[in-house]
């Protein structure tokens, strides 16, 4: 049933494939853009197609940017000795706005899972080892996320990074702060014991 | 802070206007646009432009179509005689769906609310006076949300209609179906005790 029109229908078609928007959202997405002024639904529209087709992977880091290399790679006062390897550039932003990491990044682009057909040749580790031999990295940090795939692919780049001679460290595992222990998980409780350091 | 370089935050910007789009799912969506290849930006970019452009309200009942007047509207098997009044062109939908009610529509774009500065001048209401002079309506179903701005419309419409000899009704308060008793608030119950029916 087609009460709207096609263009309507297009419109909220073109939303419902977006991730997390339902059909009720869509709708709600597409009479929005209706009732504003032409000019908001140009500047929509133009960043989307201005985004898709200038934003490219950084050729250091392979994060996501519209200057090659990256801000953050092309920053001089960064250390270009520690290099924190992320899956993400969500990742790489959470990481930032910690404003207490001062060195480079790497972006996988994902993490091995070879249920999901994602292995070693599909991440951004060829680019990695490039890095490590010309940038004379001295620490590798693995920010992976804290699960199955994220560990492997952790144990993974350890395993061939650290023949290299390069110090790999791992994100420590522990209860997060503002948490409550009654609700930590027993993996995690145990990782925070395992984990504990003088004071 | 601007880690992602301007072009992905200007699109992460634009999706965050939208309404229901928080930041988290504002970034989500330019990376998955970003991921996406071209052709399937630009057919988002492509719809929203074309919607915005092409989408006018119906002269006749002033629903959101991209063809004047509207498909249900044009349907000459439609009974022109009775006109349903709804808030919005999503009621339009929702009542369509249930392929229950064969007449036309009438689309207020709101309801009636002096505390958001909505007054009967901002409601489409002149160009239903106008329908009922020269379509020959017969009885007027008046189907505002069952809310505060919804009734006090609806009695505002009643009293403007009335005199000019159309019969006016209202869709019935009661219990949903499928709904379970125990969990319908005092004033629904009591509306549905009112309206209740022989059997």
């Amino acid at each position: 049933m087609n009460v709207y029109g096609n263009r309507i229908t297009r419109l909220i078609e073109e939303f419902t494939k977006l991730p997390g928007i339902g059909g009720k959202s869509a709708q709600r997405l597409a009479f929005y853009i209706i009732n504003q002024p032409l000019a908001k639904a140009e500047a929509l529209s133009d960043a989307i197609l201005d985004a898709k087709r200038n934003v490219v992977h950084c050729s250091v880091c392979c994060s996501l940017t519209d200057s090659d290399p990256c801000v953050i790679c092309s920053n001089e006062s960064r250390n270009r000795h520690v290099i924190m390897v992320v899956e993400d550039p969500r990742d790489l932003a959470a990481y930032e706005r910690t404003n207490n990491f001062k060195g480079l990044y790497h972006v996988l682009h994902g993490a091995l899972s070879p249920m999901n057909g994602v292995g070693p040749n599909d991440l951004k580790l060829k680019e990695l080892l490039g890095r490590i031999d010309k940038d004379g990295a001295q620490e590798l940090i693995i920010a992976t996320n804290p699960n199955v795939e994220g560990e492997a692919t952790a144990m993974y780049i350890r395993n061939l990074i650290k023949p290299l001679g390069v110090k790999v460290t791992r994100i420590a595992h522990g209860v997060p702060v503002g948490g409550d222990l009654e609700y930590v998980d027993e993996v995690t409780l145990s990782r925070a014991l395992e984990g504990r350091r003088d004071m």
